[in-house]
């Protein structure tokens, strides 16, 4: 499939840094599929399981979407995605919610700053690759959804606020510090990086970048950053 | 949406037995999304974990065919469902696997029965929702799958024919329990088997058939029922 691998100048640049970004977008998709199967599995009504059913159903649909784009630039899915498994193990044994809100947070933060750290790799992409990402990004929802739940557990319990905007800034710490395993194994995301974010410094960029987008969506919730 | 319900001179009477059963039908594949994603997310290999979650999707795409079909007859989806909410919990309590191997054996074994159960039941249908049923009860590949990798594992390991073979026996056991306790405790669908197994006893011939349905699934792994 794929002795397209020579780098540099030329030929096969753009095809050669979105094998792996991309094999890592399926991943995480694919992690997303899990965990909001998960969530879905102990959604405390039907209503939220079919709803979280659904969405993680759109993300195993963006883990083919993401396949198809490997595939047509001669790649192999599972070769691509595989580097990147085990990621978020850490992560997760170390974000174990204790409560149901506490759980639609992790994931409301977490693919956050996943999804955030996503878009920004491909910015340096070839047109047709960040155009499969831009796509697979897009809102499903999963965000309003998720704030719509918090708003109406937080009505029912003044206390929630403050216990979640601590739980809020635990989950951006752990999210960032995936995102620092993923650069630091991962040479060939940190020159994806500096082709994404030209000029000094792409990595203290890049954490400006998904700190201020996780403000931002920590604000939707009225929750402090 | 629909004051379509009535139909024939009994005024309700196919809407009305086929409501329940696609309800449990919907909550049965609802179940099954949850635990093939939650096999998938165990899997020991990342192909083995892509192909779950694919019958995971499955699942939940059935969960919607059906729900469209309790629309077009006049019901609400999630009110047809809810009453067999939780109607799985016991059974998964008491069949927690301990192996891999378990774990696939318990989908193919669990689903199967329940799989047949609503085939049974459907016969009582009428045709458009029979039709709905069948479609939605056709192979996915499902089965096949877990035979193939459980051979795999077979040949890997000779003591794990007779073990399997135990662990099917238990399955069965708890799989026919609860099509037992929602006999119990739904009328309705007692009545629906009436009307699909007519004669003397339907719940006796209903058990010799999904007890002689499981034994020719075991037969495929070459397992002794």
């Amino acid at each position: 499939m794929s002795d397209s691998a020579p780098d540099t100048a030329a030929p096969a640049a753009p095809g050669d840094l979105a094998l792996p970004l991309l094999g890592m977008i399926a991943y995480f998709q694919l992690a997303a599929f899990t965990r909001l199967a998960a969530d879905s599995g102990l959604a405390p009504t039907l209503t939220q399981r079919l709803s979280l059913a659904g969405y993680a159903r759109n993300a195993l649909n963006r883990v083919d979407r993401v396949a198809g784009r490997i595939v047509e630039l001669g790649g192999d899915p599972q070769s691509a995605m595989r580097p990147f498994a085990g990621v978020l193990v850490e992560f997760d044994e170390r974000t174990e919610p204790s409560t149901w809100s506490e759980r639609l947070l992790k994931s409301y933060v977490g693919y956050g700053v996943a999804d955030d750290f996503a878009r920004v790799l491909a910015e340096g992409l070839d047109p047709a690759s960040r155009e499969v990402v831009d796509e697979v990004m897009s809102d499903d929802g999963h965000g309003a959804t998720v704030v719509a739940a918090l708003e109406a557990a937080g009505a029912d319990d003044a206390t929630l606020s403050p216990r979640l905007a601590l739980w809020g800034r635990r989950l951006v710490g752990e999210s960032l510090g995936v995102v620092q395993r993923v650069l630091g194994a991962h040479p060939e995301v940190v020159r994806l990086l500096a082709g994404a974010l030209p000029g000094d410094e792409p990595q203290s960029r890049l954490f400006a970048r998904l700190t201020a987008e996780h403000t931002r969506r920590m604000d939707r919730l009225g929750l402090a950053a």
